[in-house]
């Protein structure tokens, strides 16, 4: 998981870019970077953690340039500690071109053989991001004509062969030196990108592409709509903006998952209020627990801050049962220093949550989190509301079972990890110490994420093993796992 | 403001000072530090902002030593960023003492005036902390008998002395070399302190003091007691614990603003329950509220997150409002860079706060906080709040009207900056741009603290303009304005 | 003026490649820089600075790899500081190449453009070594063939393209992604480059390249050859060398003032020892001397330490004066800051030398410099011999009036800032304060550097105005002073 | 060895001190500090290293002031890299004082008990300079008075005591918050300590006191005397200097190897120039080798750059033989890294030094070095001369065998690793592989360094075993080589 964010400004954008970074900073603390263009020269700076860890003043002042672009990432596989794969990333032929992007490819074994044998361009990380540049810059060199001039049709002929090579999630921005800035996203939007654009007086417009909608709100943009499935956006340095639809069959496939947990609720993604999609959530949830569990039994209904406060919120009101907030966030996390002689300490999650023991003692809690990934915090959640004093404990997930893997763009364990991955539902309560346990249905979520809107179709591959594009087989999933454990 | 702690263990402490500080965070991000005691030999490292910022490996590694004590700073005075300022201080004459201390002096231009011509000792900061370890170093010295041995009962002769000579609040942990560890607290309690014990096996007991009881919980201390207003608790390097009451006429007059704001929610101070607390507020305040509020007026409750969660629930669920969470809170916070040539720009409250608009639309909205200061912050969420769509605003605190200043460690704006500061309710109402505005009463802020318990009085100062120590008159507060603006 | 070395071994080079730049380091001290090859994957680091101060415990520990390059860097033009410019550079089509270089291109107006309309090739700093980078990449995809081996002979045709596109002075070392080390020499051999070869028993052959062979000896490397003018060497990752002649009319005009001023004694280039060929200008300059100064008048003959000593001494032998130190040079050097409120202070040459009084006290003293550029520091040494008591100060100088802008790589101000542009001898001895001037023949440093050797030409630019490589016109040095100043 | 500077001015001190100290950096490379007084405030910045790595922009802006004082140090014993050594160090009472010594006191197992028992001083780190600070501290206390000021009696009655309890070698400085600054030197005078003056037009006077006489000239201070044995000299902050002298027998007994080694031959020290010294000490070196050496063997004579310079050039000029260089001294050093998996490598002379082959070629060479200590880096030279192609080679010392530790402020290695401990010369001879080795003789020494001064004794343990100080017995310097091994 990454946020992205790009800009084609009438100002300098260094400042605009870093306060957008901050607004995206939830979808990755790993590693950061902006780039901007002043002419046709570049400035970049990268750096570990986050935003305001990684940009000091002399930084921001480098950062010269009325056009740029901003990446944070979650390490979604290998080292996050390893800065060679920190992004945006640079090849300086043809042009000269900067791009950063959101998601994960899925054909890379492929990609990575032929950029090296055929293309003869070298790879020097293990970054799909890079393959990626390096596919988009095969292809624009293809597009070099005799004339200097690089016209919006040229560029979108190499989006259309880059959707040809490759496969996987991808939203992604670029800038080509001298020219203007590109977006584009995959034949099924699986990751999000939004345009929007701010008048800037009698100077002309300005345009942004970003992850989440709530970065244009912050800025003054109007959001002027997503970037459809397979669509390029083209600005120009001038402020002129172009688009085409570059792929042969876009169809709209949404990731679930930013809707569950990974998008900020004050976010419109694909049309749809993340915070709306999650109070629905609630609502469904509420008509299952009504379904399976003992009403009678249940006391209070408890988010797990923050996230599934606002599906927390519409089960106890739909169950017409209390709700309390009972655990408290700690909002400072620090490190565990291995002293010489040290054995490492595991830190638990006490150190991020506690409770507050006078909304548990004696009563009957029904906790809401937002998904269960490989269930170790929910297991310290359980243990934790039952020495506060709790009665009995009915643990719910405002999303489905997660059984299978991740692999557009966000990090999950291998299959064995997840807790859900070959159990039953009474084997996951018992192996989280809870009394009940109960799950969102998929059919459920899905309504609850596409309630009046034309979506068809999400991809909730990690609830349901089915993926979206060709190449996720099972030898595949096999490799992923394999190479992430090595 | 600040958060401090000191343990004498059996094993190295710096880890544990480390997370206990990461625990007290909330109380102070300016500057933070530990020192150690390794038998004799004391270790230290100071640094700028959080916690997790100013330790690296290597300064933890030097922290050698199974006695130590910790400090988060939140600047009450002058400069955030000036080092000099920070803590802990230490003295070498006599013995070898560091210091570290939470709260005000408020008669330092007289104990300024002593040290410098009675006692010949040199001040190189401005800080009264700096001050405190110099009057108790100069009452140890007085101590200094031929023997070698320092007995406890010296320790708390001196800590007499220092009660007879220092005036306002300080809730204060010292370390005496080759000897153990002290901690006192003024005669009023103003600031809190709460010992704790943890059982290491056959070693022998572990001692710790901290600003607030999570950290004892948290690190699987049993909570002994709090230390008395006027006492004194010495812990030698082994372990033994002595303690006596060392003011002439003691008297607990707790700080309210810890359980308005300061304190954690799962925080025990002073035997009450800071979370409890604030539900007791907030049913206080929905009488209030039923008092003056039309109540068909208001459709939903909603809090300011984080702090005011519990009052608003409360107020939510007593007058039978639905509750509902409308303002989303940004957790990543950064900078503004000035570029040359550029002006500063303002970071407005919406870099914190978003609101979700299908919360707002159309609805009467009562929004509860904590308190109000200046009231810049809550004019803008009123502003964000009607941008949003809401029909009628009604604005809430669960505290009363914050009129003076706070003299006893929590860093206020000068009487002018005060919203409250010679204004009426609706007069506030109308500079705040809200439809209404509806303060807590003192007396019922009083009663929601101290309700089950033997507390007769707290200081309520910024309240009332009543302070318990008398060296605070206007004169006094005419200065401390003055020499807080220069 | 910039250092370089290359190794191809069996182990790691990280720390053989450091100790290397240490022993280059008087070749440059604004920045530093290494790249390792480990496989096909690349790491660099550069810095700025003295080598020491750049390469920290982790810099070093991510340089793995067994082939390797590094650079020691004397800004020629633009801000020393400015880290765009540091070396080595890389492209990452085709297959991966890092370039580092000493030497100056003097056609960079033409390749700026040819490789911006025809290649398309974005470059991203001013400096000329990006340029020859990527024309180099340019020629090498021309080489890209069917076959995926790139065998030296495809190496050898680019290189020989380079040569027809770029002019000036260039000692160049690449490295091929997963193929090989590259060196190769300007057609004139106007910077020097060194081959050596290590026998690492029965693994194979070690091989280095570097700019001065003194690096060889030190790293027990056997003296293989000089690289020749317009040759090219190219090491496989296996330690197998290649080599051929790529330029149409190749002809060694070596710089001379390496001779005089850049190269360490120690140092053996084009087969000719720095040390002795110091040795003899002092001979021929001590005719010269003798011819023009009335030999009475000189007491003592004095070195300005370090450089010029061999030839003071060899001018004290042949013109039979006592030898004597009487200027001690100062080693560290450290900064004036600017204080607000502050005008910058000028650091004088006394932070640098001092006089020691008793050599000078009423003596006439003959003072050997080993050549005299803007003059500023020759003026403040001749004060510096008067006010240490000096009757008469004759100022010699081991290489001829420096007339004309060194356009080969060694940063020289423009020609108006030059003592000797457009002033006779005894002008400039005026200007010095001096009682007589003797400067070298140019034709006595031709021979000093040249005698026992077949070498029929040098680079004596900055002497006679003659330049070897055509482009260097009155019109490019008015277009590169004007640049320089701006 | 350690450097030290004082200086009170009219205007701001800090870029003084700094550059004072680097001027002083080759006393002392390890660490460096510099604090001054803003009136009765003290700023102090300490740092590893080198002077010019230590300080920032922002430390020296910070060093706020017009009185001052700065520090360079060789870590006389312990761990180089130790920050809790490094100096300046303060304690507060009384008073406030700041203070730093170049020295080393002989009695601190008696110190160290007199502060912790009967002074109750808490000694923070094992250096002697803490003591020396305490007990002037302890001293001064006994000084105070009713009466607020502090006359310069009342300093010198300090100083007489502290003479009274603490022995060995200290040249110190001291400031006295609000005070002023104070200089004084062991009743031996075995450090140096000089001071100077500098009218600073109608504002008064401007005066330094610092370890050798270079920094007064570069500072344009005249040079008022050494500060005599015993003596202390007080400087309030408005100009105004007090001297007396303050022990019982005060005795001229400088140490004799700064003359050999330390110090700068541009200082001048106790009235002798350095540079002068090492002449004579050349002249009586010739004398000597004269008497022991066949001269036909003798083809050149060379020094060791850079110390052995002047000695080598009197030797040669008295021996008639020729003066050549034929070792070359490489001036950057870098460090060795170690990498997972590897040893250690030695780093060899090779390193620094490099033999210029023509220079020794079948010549017989008379080496010239200022002393030997160790001998191992003399073996190496010895090897690097043959592998040269020398063919005799006479290794001589312008400084007699050291046989014994200097206890009194210059670090040394243990008796047993000290080559001419327990061996006769041929036996150094033979351990060096050198065909002869010549000594100077210690009373050529001493007449070399007092020739045409008063002075009658000089520190010249090292070489005779004879401390001036009594408490330096075969005990002491037993205690010593344990406590520095361990």
């Amino acid at each position: 998981m990454c946020g992205i964010v790009g800009i084609v400004s009438t100002e300098p954008v260094n400042q605009q870019i870093y306060d957008s970074l901050l607004l995206l900073q939830h979808r990755g603390q790993d590693s950061t970077g902006i780039a901007t263009a002043d002419g046709a020269q570049f400035h970049i700076h990268k750096g570990r953690g986050q935003v305001r860890e990684a940009f000091r003043t002399r930084d921001m002042r480098a950062l010269l340039g009325t056009m740029g672009l901003g990446h944070v990432r979650y390490a979604t596989k290998g080292d996050a500690a390893n800065e060679r794969e920190a992004q945006p990333f640079y090849v300086n032929a043809p042009y000269g071109i900067i791009l950063i992007h959101n998601g994960n490819l899925t054909n890379t074994r492929e990609l990575a053989d032929d950029l090296f044998h055929k293309d003869r361009r070298h790879m020097n990380s293990a970054s799909d991001t890079e393959m990626l540049l390096n596919v988009l810059a095969t292809e624009l060199q293809g597009e070099v004509s005799g004339s200097l001039d690089l016209d919006p049709d040229q560029v979108f002929n190499a989006v259309r062969n880059v959707h040809e090579r490759v496969e996987g999630s991808y939203a992604a921005i670029a800038m080509i030196a001298g020219h203007g800035l590109l977006a584009f996203r995959d034949p099924y939007g699986i990751r999000p990108l939004v345009l929007g654009r701010r008048t800037a007086g009698l100077v002309g417009d300005e345009w942004i592409v970003a992850s989440e909608s709530l970065v244009l709100e912050n800025g003054d943009y109007e959001i002027v709509r997503e970037i459809a499935p397979g669509e390029a956006v083209f600005v120009t340095m001038q402020g002129e903006m172009y688009s085409r639809q570059c792929a042969a069959n876009p169809r709209l496939v949404p990731c679930s998952f930013e809707y569950v947990y990974l998008a900020r609720p004050d976010s419109i993604m694909n049309g749809i209020s993340v915070y709306e999609a999650r109070l629905r959530m609630g609502d469904r949830l509420a008509d299952t627990v009504a379904r399976y569990a003992p009403l009678g039994d249940i006391d209070v209904v408890m988010p797990i801050p923050d996230s599934s406060r606002p599906a927390a919120m519409q089960v106890a009101r739909k169950l017409g049962v209390e709700y309390r907030e009972g655990f408290y966030k700690n909002r400072y996390v620090g490190r565990t220093f291995i002293m010489p002689g040290q054995a490492q300490r595991k830190k638990s999650v006490r150190q991020k949550l506690n409770a507050m023991g006078s909304e548990f003692k004696g009563k009957n809690i029904l906790i809401v989190d937002d998904s269960i990934v490989r269930g170790t915090t929910s297991k310290e959640i359980v243990e934790m509301a039952r020495a506060a004093g709790a009665n009995k404990v009915t643990f719910t997930s405002a999303a489905p079972p997660v059984r299978f893997p991740h692999v557009y763009g966000i990090n999950m364990p291998t299959r064995a990890e997840l807790i859900a991955h070959g159990r039953k539902i009474p084997e996951i309560a018992a192996e989280l110490g809870a009394d009940h346990m109960i799950y969102q249905e998929v059919e459920d979520l899905q309504a609850a994420i596409t309630e009046g809107t034309s979506i068809e179709q999400l991809d909730l591959s990690c609830f349901t093993g089915e993926y979206v594009t060709g190449t996720v087989t099972e030898e595949y999933l096999d490799w992923v796992e394999r190479t992430q454990l090595s």
